[in-house]
């Protein structure tokens, strides 16, 4: 027996006046998401507790059944590692954000125009080559996609209990790293951080990548921003809690570093973006291929999560159907006889306040011998009439585990 | 958007065969309530967890978002609190009874006949002067309502762990108060509690207001009975976790003890008194005025829990009732489109066993962008079928600060 879990990002909804009080999932045309509910369990389910908020993080770790009130450990750390950076124990991760600065350090633009990658790569590029004033540790610097970029100091007397140097606004002056406790690792790497920030923006305002930006009337790149200091989670991989072969379908590094970290195995698609045109037949053929050679396959579509943040129910809507297009292909192309597949979103974001909501989201589980409902319908209010009732995001871990036969009775 | 947290103390209850198998809330006419029910979102909630029969102090806690098994510390320094009284860190404080004794000490009336406000102020100032033997803490003794009065001990050395003067029942001798526990701080406490019970019992026994009770044929107060020892629960208060400005609209001092210690304002309403006469539209008035001023209200009415503890089947149907033209009030003068909505009690008290149960209650949550459900009638059994299925009380809390926008995320 073998799982698939499917995560619509941002997928639930609240319902909206302007759409006669229904939510995108209830007003898109899903004829597969709605056979899965027809066909399957269904119920509503809290990815934390009940009204709290998550990140996509927090979010996922829950999903893979861990209890993210214990385990997590910031941001950082999963980003780099979903960036495929090394990040070991002790290490301290960040994401980071190119941006762009005045002579007083006030920050002008926040991504930096949005710079291009393959200018990023350069600029990266010389970044690598800053020296530390302490030799007792080393960091890596990593550009990812457009302004972002992730940060990993590899060290053993580090601390992720440090501020963050971005103001979270522009208008503001880049902020002074500060520890966030009294012990000396904090101030230790605050310190670094402080260090960082002024040997990388020596670099960077000089660099010629920036003097030719500057020259095209673009903003520079001339500063990076550190924030979410985080720590690799201790946990129980997912392959040696149930023995299982897991593998991750997801192009946002977020999600890839929490999947890493849960032992899953990430692959690799070509056109799998995170971004609305992400190649949705691309991520369910890997998905399909991935169930073929796994036990359990992870397939994360990020696109919703956009589209609810730029406020756009009309495109969340479009989106959704793409995503029952590439779960109408997938059903049809696994063995149904023995696989298990979820349906799920990792948390709730509105179109009308555009951020993340602690509001339930609906969970769809069909394969061979659930206990099918009644629910005809895959959507928020349908399955909180579901069978599975109401449970919490590190539930369906288990309940999946349970169903393929790879739980351990805890017991005789 | 702001929100408006009612809470009918004791409202649910059993279904009683001599009605037909219903409950009070089942056969009150409740057009409000049902009208809330119909726009809202429903469920069942227990308050603290399923079965556990809840205090209305560890209820309350619940509803404010506490976890009440890790938080509790007592109802004394609660109930002396929202009494108006000064309760620090390392205080103690109880709820006391103005009582009868004989010269055995055998209590013969443990709320000495009910005796009135007048009388009783009496005796708390002359108890007022009693001098302990200790220098190294001082006491303050106020009279409340009738024979109800609270005692707090201020000192550094003090210990809630020390049991109760108070039988429990008539025709018991005064109980010695012991140490709970081998600390010298319990001892002292113990002691310091003995020997008040002694010099209150000398003042009291011998006070005029008594000589001229006794003359009158009532019972005199010539005794002081200590229970419910207990400290100031550390938590955040809601201000702080959330940056709300909250208010409290209860009479009862456990219950105004309660929000005080989760940073809420306490608003005095005359009329309101804790009482079946309580004046329901004062408090209502009060709770639309405290929602100009601030983000949330919480309008506890403590009415259909004395029905209860009484028996009085009839009288809980009036008193819900009048609970409903008290909400239909302040449904029309809020504005809906910010405000939301959530009526609920705090515990079953069954009209046939006359206490509280740990049977969960209904709760309905009305408000701009709830995922309404299909329940058009509130009460125990109809909202058992909303879309908010089974929640905690803790949870409570949690949902309303993310439907206002108040909750922070967990995670990125």
């Amino acid at each position: 027996m073998k799982a698939l879990l499917i995560i619509g990002d941002g997928m639930a909804d609240r319902p909206s006046k302007e759409f006669g009080g229904k939510t995108p999932l209830e007003t898109a045309d899903k004829p597969a998401m709605n056979h899965m509910a027809n066909m399957g369990i269904c119920g509503i389910m809290d990815p934390i507790a009940p009204g709290i908020q998550p990140g996509s993080d927090t979010a996922t770790l829950a999903l893979l059944g861990y209890n993210a009130f214990k385990v997590y450990s910031g941001r950082g750390a999963l980003e780099a590692l979903g960036s495929g950076m090394n990040v070991s124990d002790g290490d301290v991760g960040f994401r980071c954000n190119f941006a762009t600065v005045n002579e007083n350090l006030k920050v002008l633009d926040r991504r930096a125009g949005r710079i291009d990658d393959a200018e990023a790569s350069k600029l990266a590029e010389s970044l690598k080559k800053v020296e530390l004033s302490s030799s007792s540790m080393e960091f890596t610097f990593k550009n990812t996609v457009q302004h972002r970029a992730a940060l990993v100091l590899h060290g053993s007397k580090l601390s992720s209990a440090v501020s963050s140097s971005d103001p979270g606004v522009d208008g503001e002056k880049v902020s002074v790293i500060k520890p966030l406790d009294d012990s000396p690792e904090a101030k230790f790497t605050a310190n670094i951080l402080n260090e960082l920030t002024q040997k990388f923006y020596e670099v960077l305002k000089k660099h010629p990548v920036n003097v030719e930006r500057v020259k095209r009337g673009l903003p520079p790149a001339n500063i990076v921003l550190f924030r979410g200091a985080g720590t690799i989670p201790k946990l129980k991989p997912l392959n040696e809690a149930y023995g299982i072969k897991a593998s991750c379908i997801a192009a946002v590094p977020l999600i890839r570093g929490v999947c890493k970290v849960a032992g899953m195995q990430l692959l690799d698609v070509k056109g799998a973006t995170g971004t609305l045109q992400t190649d949705y037949m691309a991520k369910a053929k890997a998905a399909v291929q991935a169930l073929k050679m796994g036990d359990l396959a992870l397939l994360h579509v990020k696109a919703p999560d956009v589209a609810s943040h730029d406020g756009n129910f009309k495109q969340k809507i479009e989106v959704i159907e793409k995503i029952d297009h590439m779960l109408a292909y997938i059903l049809n192309k696994i063995d149904l006889s023995e696989t298990y597949v979820a349906l799920t979103s990792d948390h709730t974001t509105s179109c009308t306040t555009r951020s993340h909501e602690g509001d339930p989201v609906p969970v769809a589980i069909m394969g061979p011998y659930v206990r099918r409902d009644d629910v005809e319908e895959f959507g928020e209010r349908t399955c909180a009439k579901g069978g599975l009732l109401r449970i919490r995001g590190k539930d369906l871990m288990h309940i999946l585990m349970n169903l393929i036969g790879r739980a351990k009775k805890f017991g005789f």
